[in-house]
């Protein structure tokens, strides 16, 4: 029984790592939608994200039979509890790339994205990528160390989004009201991102500790 | 013992209601502030909203606390693990409030809205109070058919949502690209503000039913 309670627990943290590591290919291939204007990969991206909110049912559904049958206590009531939390913020990180791949279905065959920002929101792709992917290192590793450095890791997303803003406000910036809301929302969903990826690593933190890192 | 954790319980329940009618004054200054561009209402916005997440982290211990100390099952560990949610719900619904008062905030002693698109927002934050009255007395209640009506009850943002939308791009729209983002903005968070007021209905339904209501 407690073998197989065990084992449950871990099964759940696996699944945590996927889902994040399945956000992280979904923002991948919606970015690409994004800059290539590629419709193809814009419903690819969608697929994704969808499948991702079934995994969070599951995960959910799996948390509540851990605390129904084993009524879990101290550090491990403390992994079922996070593990509620952090499922809601891998399936928003999902949901919010799903905006993004929307946008360039939306606007498709033109680009979203006008030529002079593209490097700008490639880079907030890869920004998001990067943070994903330490997200996903820290639910494998649970590693105290590793959460708190990705509570830091969002600066790099917040100073390009900046920028974003920054370059469509502008008075050199030409493009056409449309544009003006799908950056102001694209800037958004991005940021947005990067916030839940961190707010994974200080919940992760917390599991090992029973505190959160310093702000 | 089972008295004091049955009134544990209800506190819980009673903190989420409190919660959610703080939420419910704060759009309401919020909105106040943003159509006058009062400095003053918008400061009293963003207190109220950081006070809406100190009851936030109260909430989550007392709801921590339980899960260790009863071991709630069945229908008291739904309602345990529904809290923990809800919970999360109204403090995104606070956060996004802050946003709402911090662009108020920002273009004092401007206003955010042109004068055109007052009336519009003004029904917005109308929108909000409406439905985070609802989500409250839900929370009251906990009356599943109430909780099964606020689902339907995002509808009229959303209607609101797109008309804003409409207008910030027609082809008469003249406002500065500040105002095309503050407006793209607000519309999200009010929008977003409605969404997390229909997830509380439809997990009250959940403690009350075991389901979730039809889409």
């Amino acid at each position: 029984m407690r073998t197989h309670y065990r084992h449950s627990l871990d099964h759940l943290a696996d699944q945590l790592q996927v889902m994040c590591l399945s956000d992280r290919a979904a923002i991948a291939t919606a970015t690409d939608a994004l800059l290539r204007a590629d419709l193809e990969l814009a419903e690819h991206a969608i697929d994704r994200c969808r499948q991702i909110d079934t995994t969070r049912e599951d995960c959910e559904r799996a948390a509540v039979r851990l605390l129904a049958l084993q009524a879990p206590v101290a550090g491990e009531l403390r992994q079922v509890v996070t593990a509620l939390h952090v499922v809601g913020d891998l399936a928003r990180m999902a949901a919010l790339t799903e905006h993004i791949a929307n946008i360039a279905r939306r606007r498709h065959p033109a680009h979203a994205v006008p030529d002079t920002l593209a490097p700008l929101v490639s880079r907030m792709g890869e920004a998001a990528v990067a943070i994903a992917t330490n997200a996903a290192d820290v639910l494998g590793s649970r590693d105290p160390h590793d959460a708190a450095r990705l509570d830091g890791q969002d600066d790099t997303m917040d100073r390009l989004h900046h920028n974003l803003l920054t370059a469509v406000l502008a008075d050199d910036f030409t493009g056409p009201t449309t544009t003006v809301v799908d950056l102001t929302l694209l800037g958004r969903y991005y940021e947005r991102f990067a916030d839940h990826a961190v707010l994974v690593g200080r919940r992760t933190f917390f599991i090992a500790t029973g505190e959160y890192p310093d702000e």
